[in-house]
This record gives C-alpha cells, sequence and structure tokens, in this order.
C-alpha cells in the first residue's frame, strides 16, 4: 500500500522509538528516575525555542530544532556515553559512526544525508547553530544537577574543575548563558551539591 | 546573575520537565511501559522532519515542529486525556484553557503569547500547518497500537468505528498518510488488532 519511499520512512521512525529506551545519568527533577535521550531531546528543542535570544551570532532556529531532535539518534546503537567517563569516551567516536552508518541507512538517500549531515554538524560544532545547540545541550544537565542538589554529580564523584573543564565551549555559542551557567556551578560548590578540587585539597591539609 | 526576563525562562524549562511523567495511554513498540508525553512530542517532530512532503497543502515545517512541541504542555496541569474516554473529554477544553493560563504565564509576556498561540492554533486545527501536525497527532498513536498488536486498543475496548470516526480528520492535513494509516486499521482488524463492531454483531447474531 505504501510507496517504498514510505516504507523506509516509517520504518525509520519506528526505530527511533528505541530512544525512549536510552537512559542517561541525569535524573528528572523530581528525582524519580533517570531521564531518558528522546525526551531530553525535546527538552533541548523547547529551550531553543525559548532561549534563542541568547546566542551569540545570527541563528537559523528551524535549524537548531532539527539538529537537537536528531543529535542523540545514534545512541540507539552506541549508548549514551557519559561525559565524565574517558574510558567510555575513548572509543565513542567509532561506536558513533557505526550506528549512524546502520540507522540512516534505513532512510531515503535524500534524507539519510540530510540527518547525518545535522548530525555531524553537531558533533563537529563548528557553525553558529551547532555552537548554540551544544550550548544548550552543555546547560540542560547543569540545570537538572543543581535543581536535584548535585544528585548525579555525587554518583559519579563529579568535581567542579571537571565541570568547568567541560563546558566552557558553552561561550563560543551562548556567553549569557555560559555566565548564567556558572553562577550555578559556582553556587552548587558553595552549597555543596558539587565538590572543589581545591577543598578536596583543603582537607587534605588539614 | 539572571536577569529577571532570563529567570522566568529558566523556571518555565524546569516547570516542563513535569511532561515527562504525564502518561499516556501508548505503549512502547518493547510494549516494557507506558509513553510519556515530552518523548511523544519529540517522536511528533521528528515525524515532521521526515514526512513533511506529504502535506496536502504548502506548510512551514519551522512553524510545525515549535507546535508539535508545545502541544501537550497543557497537559502537566490537565493530565492525558484519553482520545476515546468520553467523561474525560467533556471538561478537557476547560482543564487545559485553565492549565494554559497558569503555565503560559510564568514566560516573559512576548513568548507567553507566542506559546498560547501555537498551542490554539494547534487545537483548532484551522491552518494547513495545523491540519498537518495534528494528522501526525493521530497517525502516531496508530503506528504504536498496530505494531504492538494492538495492546492498548484491546486494553480500552475500542472498536475500528471509533478508530475511523476519530481518526479521519487525517485526511484534512495528510491524505496519503491517512490512506496509509487506514490500511493499517484495515490489516489490524483482519489481525484480531483491533475490534470490528460489524464482527461482533455478527458473532452476536449467531
Amino acid at each position: 500500500m505504501a510507496s517504498d519511499r514510505l516504507a523506509r520512512q516509517i520504518q525509520f521512525i519506528l526505530e527511533i522509538d528505541k530512544l525512549k529506551s536510552i537512559m542517561r545519568r541525569s535524573y528528572l527533577l523530581n528525582q524519580q528516575r533517570h531521564e531518558n535521550s528522546a525526551e531530553h531531546s525535546w527538552h533541548l528543542a523547547m529551550m531553543a525555542i525559548l532561549l534563542h535570544e541568547y546566542a551569540n551570532e545570527q541563528i537559523n532556529l528551524a535549524h537548531i530544532l532539527k539538529m537537537v531532535l536528531v543529535h542523540d539518534l545514534v545512541e540507539i546503537d552506541a549508548g549514551d556515553t557519559y561525559c565524565y567517563d574517558d574510558a567510555a569516551n575513548s572509543d565513542k567516536a567509532e561506536r558513533e559512526q557505526k550506528a549512524a552508518d546502520r540507522l540512516f541507512a534505513m532512510l531515503p538517500d535524500d534524507q539519510r544525508e540530510e540527518i547525518r549531515n545535522l548530525w555531524e554538524e553537531f558533533e563537529k560544532r563548528s557553525t553558529p547553530d551547532a555552537k548554540f545547540a551544544n550550548a544548550l545541550d552543555r546547560m540542560m544537565p547543569m540545570m537538572h544537577n543543581y535543581y536535584t542538589r548535585g544528585k548525579a554529580w555525587k554518583e559519579h564523584n563529579v568535581g567542579s574543575d571537571m565541570v568547568l573543564d567541560r563546558n566552557s565551549v558553552m561561550k563560543e555559542g551562548a556567553e549569557e548563558l555560559w555566565e548564567f551557567t556558572q553562577s550555578l556551578i559556582e553556587d552548587a560548590v558553595n552549597k555543596g551539591y558539587l565538590a572543589s578540587p581545591k577543598k578536596k585539597e583543603d582537607i587534605r591539609d588539614e
């Protein structure tokens, strides 16, 4: 009944239902469970709609929406790689390339190329749109951590040096949002949600 | 740290995390749990990206993406109303208007108006964009039902007459997708995933 083209599109739409079962390390704000990558992608898209005025450069919101909606699809095969897990990050790129090869090949050629380009643009972080999309993707977990009193940070022994180091790229996309995020990080250290290496040292010195 | 405007935007972004805990009647394709409204909204946005070529009329994809991303926000207060639950549907509009009043008032005025307009446009189904967005919103649960062998249909005693009656509006937005969906419904009846009133009658007559 469906054309070959529609049949392929439908198969892909069914396949990506699996993103709803890919779990991240961050918790929902109500702390009842971890967040999955599909709902995270939705939340990023909402952030883009509401915060695009803070982009450093002129950006294309429609393009950013597409980018954040597809940016985690490769996790269907490659899983979510925790950003502070060095071992898992060593082969992340390879795993994700394989995932992209398999997943996007399900689509008609023109759409395979479109979705792959969106994903690669996000990963390369070299265009204004990708820089802003990445800034949102970094900002969100920090909000989840701050407003759950550092629940995931504490579970994974994450220190403020690691958080600052990883997330300072936010400033490439959205300086004002990075300033806001830095104030959250600082306050998280003050409130004991996030360990400060300096403080750790002080404790050792005592 | 944050301007009043950014503070309001952040509060809204935190508030809508609750959509991840609003459960629908449809199941994930792996049947392990019900789907929530945040991941459903993401999936609809992906459908819009992949299927917008089937819209009956010329549409604006960026506008449709925004519309489907926000279309269920009111469920944070009003809950998900099952489409075949007549009692719950009798006060749905009133509950959702109240929800929109509270939720969207959290935003700066310009954004309150933008998000509310998107939601109302979706609800009214009078523009080409809204017709197409609604067609996707009707199509998705039928795919979930068909590919889980009618799990939610069976649980709620849904018959093919109800499904056809509710979803024929799909043709206003996307005739080809409605044809495809009708073929799914027909096949679902043949395979016993969905009860046919005609067949029920036959059984009573025996």
